[in-house]
């Protein structure tokens, strides 16, 4: 889709003047009057009573000497937990600060901000109990044992913005060792929207979502994990880039997770730069927060869809990205079709509750990217994904998961 | 004060009044229609936002992109995650289920129930936002390393129900290794109520206080934090038993927290058995979970003071108690001057956090001890103890504490 200079498509139009949204901030300062600033004073949640403490009698029920008898019961038969405590409504979301947005490793203590804000949508869009766990960092042991010993706390995991390749071995040993729900959403939540995304693309215009030719840009947590669900998905021809190009078992440079991933997809065994694979391409996706330049894109097939969704700065611009592609999509909410996590864990989270699954599994993820992208009845190229305020979009996914517990 | 046969003191008919109150559950059995665990259904707390999220200009404020800026405010400068996160008005209550209330060890998801009812008493009485953290048992060691590693997440540790001797090195390490206050409820929670209702109790016998001669059955976590507390608030004679009986260097068969005890208490160098420290003494206070025979505080001085702590079932039960003693308190909502640690904790954390204290030290729980006790104007024999329910309280006891900070 190559417009004519000088007249922009009206995708084009749509993006220039989104990304003229004042709301976005680009550069980082400390101003205690700006209003991010001043949205967090005080922090963005509570811990706060759902039953009345009136007088006497209600102490007497909700702690001592009431409160002894429910332990005893639960002691006795510890499935009761999941009725007379918080615990099978509560999730743990657990960083160690490695990994922050695109921020890197800036620490559990400045990573609580960003945890918090997940527990505010946590509750907001799925009903569910969200505890910023925020932990200093160690090794994968050292994590991994600290959130085994605190796991009789909750009812699942969310693990959040830790580094790869650690957080892929801390996921396998939790999912391994505990008996609830542990999903990493830096990785299978991006893979979630990352697919229904494109199950919407590809009806835009009018591919065959198995047939099509995907690269994946960025070898990380989320990059690994949108590849494995694509390929799971049915997608026959998936190739996914580092930094050091196109990963294929010739390459000997491979830490162990890319060694699976090069036996996994790449069915032409191309090798060579992002340029090698891109070449006649139908779908972009970058999860790699590095930049890729326009004569890059320029080869791709006709009627190419792009998901640039580093964050804050995509991959390639949108309005760059639309001289080459019919869909293009982002992270970032001041261009069309945001491709945003919190479609995904919220109702994913309500489904397993509601279901008392004892772990999220791949068909669960599936499915729950094919009821977002179900949402959207006729997709065009600025509508893939439906809003994230769309109320429909949490409990649809909490069913779809559900119905697979 | 010998009370003639069948003719009841006004105490006395107190309490045959109140410990007639049918509310107090004696024996457990589950059952779901009980009050109490139709309380208890689908837990006690929720972790709820603070900040309205309505659109996508609040998302953007609350989470990504408004978000990054406050990581890395935090990032570049760790104090101002007390302004722009919860963690400064936020307390771990954290158990391993090893001594449960009275119950034993009942395990860490059986103690969920009383963290989470703790987690309401703390928001309602001291506007502390509490949250469970249930840890699989394991070494001391392991503990600490446990709740070292989650400390980043809060602004205050509060230890609860971990069995002694364990607790007292676990609370050593943490308040060495954290700059955030850490307080075992079950020693200090217990020694600041135990001291407050003394303080009054002594006025109402009209003895002085630090002349006191004192008696503390049980050396674990509550009788150790109550000895040393009586003595740091200056009375000379205090005698610690165990079951074992009086705790006196003379003891071959003492563990190392007992061994201390012995070097700080029992000044005129008593040994021998309950009774034997009891003979001619002012106060029992029992923190034990044993029985006390009536033959044993036959012997206690004129105008005697008996605080029978253990919960459900007191070590003497007052209508004996009140045969040999002229005030009587226990740890119960049931009878007069109930000994409530609630009293405690909520304004004791309320101040810690208002004046950003790094820890709770003596002079505060003193302070704490104090403030409770000077609410009662005109203490009597029944009411020695302002009620749980004194709005007065907490902030009194928070006031006192951020004073000394």
């Amino acid at each position: 889709m190559m417009p004519l200079s000088g007249v922009p498509t009206p995708v084009e139009q749509v993006i220039r003047k989104m990304s003229a949204n004042p709301s976005y901030p680009q550069s980082f300062s400390f101003d205690p009057g700006d209003p991010v600033f001043r949205a967090h004073e005080g922090g963005k949640i509570e811990v706060a009573p759902t039953k009345a403490l009136r007088d006497r009698a209600d102490l007497a029920l909700l702690y001592t000497p009431g409160v002894a008898d429910v332990s005893r019961a639960i002691a006795a038969d510890p499935s009761l937990a999941a009725r007379y405590t918080a615990r099978s409504n509560t999730v743990a979301v657990i960083t160690d600060g490695t990994a922050v947005l695109g921020l890197g490793d800036i620490g559990p203590l400045a990573a609580l901000p960003v945890m918090e804000g997940k527990a505010v949508l946590f509750k907001h869009f799925g009903g569910v109990d969200a505890v910023p766990v925020c932990l200093e960092t160690g090794t994968v042991e050292e994590l991994v044992e600290a959130i085994v010993r605190l796991a009789p706390t909750f009812g699942g995991i969310n693990l959040e913005d830790i580094s790869a390749p650690r957080c892929f071995e801390i996921e396998r040993q939790l999912r391994e060792r505990l008996d609830i729900p542990v999903f990493h959403d830096d990785q299978h939540g991006t893979a979630i929207v990352a697919l229904a995304a494109l199950i919407n693309a590809a009806k835009v215009v009018d591919k065959d979502l198995a047939s099509l030719r995907v690269v994946v840009q960025g070898a990380g947590a989320a990059g690994v994990a949108v590849a494995k669900i694509l390929v799971r998905a049915g997608i026959r021809d998936v190739v996914v880039c580092d930094s050091r190009g196109i990963i294929s078992p010739t390459r000997t440079d491979l830490v162990e997770h890319k060694h699976r991933l090069a036996a996994t997809t790449n069915p032409r065994g191309l090798s060579g730069s992002l340029v090698a694979a891109l070449d006649g391409a139908d779908v972009f996706i970058g999860v790699s927060g590095g930049q890729v330049a326009e004569q890059e894109i320029a080869c791709m097939a006709p009627r190419a869809i792009i998901f640039a969704l580093a964050n804050p700065d995509p991959e390639v611009h949108p309005e760059v990205a639309a001289r080459h592609a019919e869909v293009i999509a982002t992270g970032r909410s001041d261009f069309p079709n945001q491709i945003n996590n919190v479609l995904a864990f919220p109702g994913l989270f309500r489904g397993a509750f509601d279901s008392g699954a004892p772990q999220i599994t791949e068909a669960m993820k599936l499915a729950a990217a094919r009821a977002i992208a179900s949402l959207v009845a006729e997709p065009t190229a600025l509508e893939i994904m439906p809003s994230v305020f769309d109320e429909r979009v949490a409990p649809t996914v909490a069913a779809a998961v559900a119905a697979l517990a």
